[in-house]
């Protein structure tokens, strides 16, 4: 099966925002096995997107659209797709009902223009829309299959994992099977150079190191007739990738590293508590947004001036004098009054200087000390961190995921 | 003029990477007052792209081509155009010397396909690549203009800055300036309908609306021989939005409401505290992204835990027994304590039920209490957000950015 995605929306032709629907869509597409021929954008003009869609229906069995579902008057999708295939729009009572519940849950009068949304064209598959309102439809007409999405990338990529995908997977007879490991600890280059002699003699299964943020995925893939016999011509060459660099591997299913660790303490039932300066309640943030980890997460203190640093960790303002909030005896002393306030297995301080200011020739833009309590035993280590603001948050962020992550198979509960 | 952007790389058809060139080129061109009417993407195939060049060259005055234009086999763009238009590729002695030069600066062997990338199609402006080895080249034909440029983002837009952005300039009479409005607290099509007249009137300028995660935004176009000219013409519009939803805009210039309200703070020097429970620190998290923000927030408590809510804030256990963590009396708790820590101008606590478990009959995931305290008063908000975890935090972090800025105009000071 081949296919074609059309992105509608006219703030992606004057670059007010980047297509990340196409490149989500095409990554899970491929990974069901149908082939992405052509990406289309149009705007919200109802003759050149009739023209793509004509189109893209000559070309390709499947035509995904996305964007131009809402309620307001450029949102044409619809209404262009149901007379390009000769149907006509009809009232979808259910979806009016959703519609009602939302706005009143929301307390906000319901306008006219949301009526437009629930209407739909005859015969089609109501795809249901979790995150928003608009509902997306799905319909086969003459041996194409097309599929409407909304364009707000969360609304979009649930209902295309929800409704979509295992539609599409029905139909197709050839899975292409990927497995991604994650990775920290070794960069991109390095890591190919480990696996070189792995990544030039690919055919099936192939081999792609991707790198993002301080981390580096790699993915292996094949294609079979069946997920069980692509995932069997994989596993030889994961073991063969674990005997190499097994040690940075903290996710051989694509997690994300705050993924891993949630899923690590919630197992062992492990208690964590924080204490943030640069990161300014990154990490908390992080973890917190999984669900279940109210069991592990105690608290986290923020502790962004002098004074709550002191008042809240028991930091000694000598302390502060003498070797400045970025230091090793700071982020000890911060670890230890966390410590004491929580009693959480697992404690850790973080203070740096993220930029763009602060920085000084001793005490660089990206310096970074995180100090780690449990079992008794406390650890400070100091960074050097490359790249602006958001970068030295982020990576001081992954640093403490993964030191939390490393200590998880040692670590004896207090409690 | 109009244009037509045709991306070239399986790579972005299976998802390896975001099509960014098409966004940075959709900003460019309608700088210069070209509307961008179409981005397509298609493989390393040649019979594809050749029926898209023709579609292309059907619809639009100026075609743009991104990618292919490299050393190694699957790069076809050049000889596809040369082939669409019926010219012949020619040998470019002055970009034999170059790529000559650059393999010997490498101090690497040339290899032989290197040579495909001098070939180009004959009477074309040739133009030079000041950051890789493959030339791209512009050429008018039968009144189109077609420009290729290479693929990397940073060879290409070097490329159309130094060579292209100049040429087209010349070519057009005109520009397209816009004002993004960003707006909170009104929905997309409640929007719409109290402007209803504007934009059904409208012609030029033009106004969209565009709905994002919560919020909305607002664009005014207008096309003009200047910008000033088109700044004079979407002044009054803006005006006449402002008199009519004017307490819901939070920038006239495309900022995040983070954005918008840390700006606010410093320039007041407005000292704000934060006491989280169900967004855990993101709403910290989200203010000391913004550099400089130091000044003004002085801290965080992340209390996850009923122990960090009473040991830290002095919430009651009475009142969460009795009340529960997610209740008006334990918010109002919360930011008390929270002040008397502090002592800070604005005090906010936010605590509630973010999801997918915690929820009942009379507490429902999305139930979230937002307690503020500022000139010695405190007001509680109760919110029935709709959506999952994800959301629920989304649009509890946006609630209370948006309670700060607010109060804004009213605060006094307490230090």
């Amino acid at each position: 099966m081949n296919c074609s995605i059309i992105s509608v929306g006219t703030e992606l032709l004057i670059g007010q925002i980047t297509n990340t629907n196409s490149v989500y869509l095409s990554q899970q597409l491929n990974e069901i096995g149908v082939s992405v021929l052509y990406h289309f954008t149009v705007g919200d003009n109802k003759n050149r997107l009739e023209e793509i869609l004509e189109y893209a229906m000559k070309k390709s069995d499947l035509i995904i659209t996305t964007g131009g579902l809402g309620p307001t008057q450029d949102d044409l999708t619809k209404e262009t797709i149901a007379m390009a295939i000769g149907k006509s729009l009809v009232r979808h009572e259910p979806s009016y009902e959703k519609l009602c519940n939302i706005f009143k849950k929301l307390n906000r009068p319901m306008t006219e223009n949301n009526i437009k949304q629930i209407y739909l064209p005859e015969d089609c598959f109501i795809l249901e829309n979790n995150c928003g309102t608009a509902p997306g439809f799905l319909i086969e007409n003459n041996g194409k299959i097309i599929v409407s999405l909304p364009g707000p990338p969360r609304e979009m990529s649930n209902m295309f994992q929800n409704h979509v995908k295992g539609y599409l997977q029905a139909k197709t007879s050839s899975v292409i099977y990927s497995k991604v490991l994650r990775i920290f600890g070794i960069g991109e280059s390095e890591l190919e150079s480990v696996l070189i002699d792995l990544i030039s003699e690919q055919n099936d299964p192939t081999l792609a190191t991707y790198a993002k943020e301080g981390e580096v995925s790699l993915r292996i893939t094949s294609k079979a007739s069946s997920k069980q016999e692509a995932s069997d011509k994989i596993s030889p060459l994961i073991k063969e990738i674990d005997n190499r660099v097994g040690k940075y591997i903290y996710s051989y299913d694509n997690e994300e590293l705050r993924e891993a660790v949630a899923r690590k303490l919630q197992e062992k039932g492990v208690a964590v508590s924080l204490a943030e300066s640069c990161t300014g309640g990154m990490i908390a943030s992080s973890l917190t947004e999984i669900p279940g980890i109210s069991k592990c997460f105690d608290r986290c203190y923020v502790t962004y001036s002098n004074s709550s640093k002191m008042q809240d960790l028991g930091v000694q303002k000598d302390t502060l004098d003498k070797y400045g909030a970025v230091s090793e005896q700071t982020a000890r002393e911060m670890v230890a009054g966390l410590k004491e306030k929580t009693k959480s297995d697992i404690c850790i301080a973080v203070t740096g200087i993220a930029g763009p200011d602060g920085g000084s020739e001793d005490k660089p833009v990206g310096l970074v000390y995180i100090a780690m309590e449990y079992n008794n035993t406390v650890i400070c280590n100091r960074h050097n961190i490359w790249g602006n603001r958001e970068r030295v948050r982020n990576y001081s962020c992954l640093l403490v995921l993964n030191m939390i992550r490393n200590v998880m198979d040692n670590i004896v509960l207090t409690k």
